[in-house]
Order: structure tokens, then C-alpha cells, then sequence
């Protein structure tokens, strides 16, 4: 697909930004569900997939966003990274199906789950399809090494089965390492990996890219923590989930503090934290533009 | 790993190439699985696949075994081939997983399946992450093309969609074309797979491996067909599969025959036609080792 990018190029806050990334996101996502090969016999796994991805809206993708800006950030050629930018959110919708089944879920982002409109069995099928779609395109158009995708891949499932496993853990276990572990598979692993994606499919020196990972890890733990606060103190229509959905017995952020306040507290130690990272990494316009996303993701409401 | 590789280069028969593959693959595949990352945290994933990989003595390997095969007629260095031969069983472990959770199955060679065992949500993390392990790892041992290898595995889920869906198709759903489909996808394509691998991480001229390509695809179409064939004719302990199992209604190879003499018939003429395919594209000693491994896998009795 060829884009005007200029918008992107000319958001000038970090809303605008994601707003006009999800734009051009949607129809790469839908140019690249329409690539994965269609039989006559087969055509629900290209429905599935396109109905995870689209229903309700299809969600902020946020994660696309951030490959993008990391892009504009970093002096990266935009257009190079919308392919890649688009196959994290392929992975990422791969990983809300299964979710949706593991968990028992029958409404994601306010229609029925995939797995409650299509059957567990064929939307299971239609998840392995999005995870290798997602994963093929990355490698075809991204400079992460085979072995770092895959180590990034193995570390969101680690963190999902620790999420999952939380429900029988003693006391001792729901510590803040342990919630750490869970956010950085669950949430950390795609946000750092859309990081690595907006770096381009030239690679940049080791250490700079080792920095950028790490960024990417603390974003994705901040956004997840953020998450979970605004689920006990948001109202519906804010985060599109049912409120005081039942979580079963699961390691939250906020099962961790004794009050909202704590909770607030420590959430404004990891901002300040993650703002100092980039602080050091980046320069000029990028820095900021990169910093004052982070508060975006911090200062929402829904 | 290092590997004495001898007896797979002097094996005689095709049934001794097979065992002695099975051996040298075995060890291969628990090294493979012992690199998936562990952490303290999540250490089912890696005891699942350990589990659905090994549990009632791991079956044949055949796929493996294919791969190695080519390797030796084809003249490859067969060290090359372990890598990626072992990959592809991690893939097929995968399906075995999905499997038996969408057929809701509780016996897999002879022990209880892995969603019996540890329970449906960590099987489906498991399941994610051996798919995950052995598509990365036969990427950065081969030279299937990163395109080559999504479109196969997306015919294999296209063929697991055909044969849950053909349960519900209409009598003229039923017929012979809708049944190649199926067995191309969900046997044909790993099979197919494993005949790329074999050819090594240097890549041979484009119509060669187009035409073995095409011999792994029919092969494992007929490798489906006599499974079905003795699923009906064998008995239990030579199948690993308790007899009259409910298939429900799904779409059988011996569906489609009003006797098994007629089905016995149709399996000899795709015997010959695959025999004869195999005569046109390799020669010597090679060839005559693939054919007589076609004709095992047409007479086995289990």
C-alpha cells in the first residue's frame, strides 16, 4: 500500500499522532489479513481473523502507534515500518482470542468474543494463523534477529502463563517481582517488540537497540499497570470492559497497594523513571515527542 | 548437538533408516525443547511440550525421519538437517496439542493428552510456543524462503478448518477433491515441509524443489489415507488409537469407498503414481531408497 505519511510526520501531539497512525494501521491490517491465503473449503480463519480485528472498532492500536512514532523519533523512514508496525497487531489480536478462551471472556471491546460468535475450534485455528502471519511479516520486514523475536515471543507466553497461574499462588508469590514478570510477557514483550519494529529494517548499533527494547519493556508494564488501576477507578465506557469484571484471583497492580493512592504513587515513580530513560537516549524533537507520549499513556482516562 | 551419523548413511531398509533417525531425533528434540527460555515463574510451558513431545514413547518421527531421508538420497550433509528435521516434529507436537483440544480427545499414544493432563489453558500456551519454537528454528536452519514456509503452514490450518467444518457439509461437499484438501493440509503440508528441510540450509534450483515439494504433499496425502485405512481395518494397538473411534462425521478417506477393496485399490494407485514421480526426479541408489520408504509407509500395518 502506498500512504501520505505526512500526517504523521506533522501530528503534533502524541493523541493526534495515534489517531492518524490507526488510519493508515486499519487498512495495512486489512491489506495484510487479505494476503493470507483463501481456499473455498477454508474462508472462516480470514473471517475470524478479520472480525478479531475489526469488531468494535478494533481498539486504539496502540502498539502499531509506538512502532511508528519510535520511527519518526529515531529519523526512521516511516513507510518502511508500517508492514511491521501492522504485523505486531496481527500477533497482538492472535493473543486476545486466546486470551478471550482462557479466561472465559464473552465481550471484547463491546461485541461477543471470537471464540462466542465463531466456536473455540476454528477461532483457535484463526489465532495460529494471525501468529504466523504476524510473526512471518516481521521477519520478512524487520531487522530483529530470528532469535530475538523468538526469545520476545517465548517471554509474552511465560508471562501469560504466569498470569494465568497467579490464581494459585501462596501469598508470598503476589509480590511486585512477581506482577513485574507478568506485565513485561503479557504486555512488555509486544511493546518492546513494536520498539525493535520502529528501528526499521536497518539495524542500528547493539546497544542503542538494547535501550530502545528496554524502553519498550517499561512502556508496556506502565500501560498495564495503568490498565489495571483505571479498571478499579474508570467507569465502562472508558476501558470497553465490563467493570469489576471478576479477574478470578489473579495478580493485579493493584492487589499489591493498600489504597488508590499507593497505587498512584507508584505508578507516577515508573513515569518518572521511563522519562529519564528516554531523557538519556534521545535528543531534540524526538525526545520530547517520545516523553510527552508516555505521559499520554499515563494521563488517560479510558 | 553432536551426532554419529553413520548408521542413518549405511541403514539398509527404510524401516531401519526410520528407527535409527527416531534415536539420533529424540535427543535432538529434547535439546530443543530445553532452549525454550524458563523462568521460575512459568515453567509448564516447557514441561507440556516436554510432555506432548515424549509422553507414550513420542511415536515414529516420521516426519524427521523424512527429512533426513531426502537429505541422504538427495546427497545433503545430513548434520544440517537435524536442526530443522527436529523442528518441524516441535510444529506437528503443536497440532497434536490443537488436535486433540478441538476433538476433544483424551487418549494421544496411549497416554492422556496434554489438555487432560495440565489442563486446556497452559496446553494452549504450550502449544503457541512449540509452534513458535519450531518455526523459528527451521528459519534460521534452512533456506525455506520466510513466504514459502507461512503459505504451507497456512494450508496446514486451512485443512484442520476443511476437515472440523466437513462434519457439516452436504453430501456433494463429500467427494474426492474435498478430501485431497484436507490430507494436503493437515498431513500434506508438514510432510511437504519436511522435504524442503531436507534439501538443506543451501537451496537447490527452483523446479527441483517445486517437484520435491510435490512428492512431500503427495505422500503425506497417502501416508493420511492408509491411517485411515488401518483406523478401520487395524487394530488397536497397531494404530495407538482406540478402534471406531468417534470421528464423528467428519470427512474419512474410507468415506469415500463402498468397499475397502475399492479404497485398497485407490491407495495402489497412488502408490505407483507417487513410485513413478519419484523415478522421474532422482536416480540411483537415492532413488531407489525413496521409493522403497513410500512402499513401508503403504505396507506398514500400524
Amino acid at each position: 500500500m502506498v500512504f501520505d505519511l505526512s500526517p504523521l510526520h506533522s501530528a503534533k501531539t502524541p493523541l493526534e499522532f495515534v489517531r492518524t497512525a490507526k488510519a493508515v494501521v486499519d487498512i495495512e491490517l486489512a491489506a495484510l489479513i487479505g494476503t493470507i491465503p483463501v481456499w473455498d473449503a477454508a474462508r472462516q480463519i480470514t473471517s475470524i481473523a478479520s472480525y478479531a480485528t475489526f469488531a468494535g472498532g478494533g481498539g486504539k492500536r496502540i502498539r502499531p502507534a509506538l512502532a511508528l512514532l519510535i520511527a519518526r523519533c529515531c529519523g526512521v523512514n516511516l513507510t518502511e515500518v508500517i508492514i511491521p508496525a501492522a504485523a505486531i497487531e496481527l500477533i497482538h489480536t492472535y493473543t486476545l482470542i486466546i486470551d478471550d478462551i482462557q479466561d472465559g471472556d464473552q465481550i471484547r471491546r463491546g461485541e461477543p468474543a471470537a471464540h462466542v460468535k465463531f466456536g473455540m475450534n476454528l477461532s483457535l485455528l484463526s489465532a495460529s494463523a494471525l501468529l504466523i502471519e504476524g510473526t512471518s511479516l516481521l521477519q520478512e520486514n524487520s531487522s530483529i534477529p530470528p532469535v530475538v523475536l523468538r526469545e520476545i515471543l517465548q517471554k509474552l507466553h511465560a508471562g501469560q502463563e504466569a498470569d494465568l497461574e497467579s490464581t494459585f499462588w501462596l501469598e508470598s508469590n503476589r509480590d511486585r517481582a512477581s506482577m513485574e514478570f507478568i506485565f513485561a510477557g503479557k504486555t512488555g514483550a509486544l511493546f518492546e517488540l513494536s520498539c525493535l519494529a520502529g528501528l526499521g529494517p536497518q539495524s542500528s548499533d547493539t546497544a542503542f537497540i538494547s535501550k530502545i527494547a528496554n524502553i519498550g519493556s517499561a512502556m508496556g508494564i506502565l500501560f498495564q499497570a495503568v490498565d489495571d488501576f483505571l479498571e478499579v477507578t474508570g467507569n465502562e465506557n472508558q476501558t470497553g470492559k465490563p467493570i469489576g469484571k471478576n479477574r478470578g484471583d489473579k495478580l493485579t497492580f493493584m492487589s499489591l497497594f493498600s489504597d488508590q493512592e499507593q497505587a498512584r504513587q507508584a505508578i507516577e515513580a515508573r513515569r518518572e523513571q521511563l522519562i529519564d530513560s528516554i531523557q538519556d537516549l534521545l535528543f531534540g524533537d524526538g525526545r520530547a515527542f517520545l516523553q510527552s507520549f508516555v505521559n499520554a499513556l499515563v494521563d488517560r482516562t479510558g
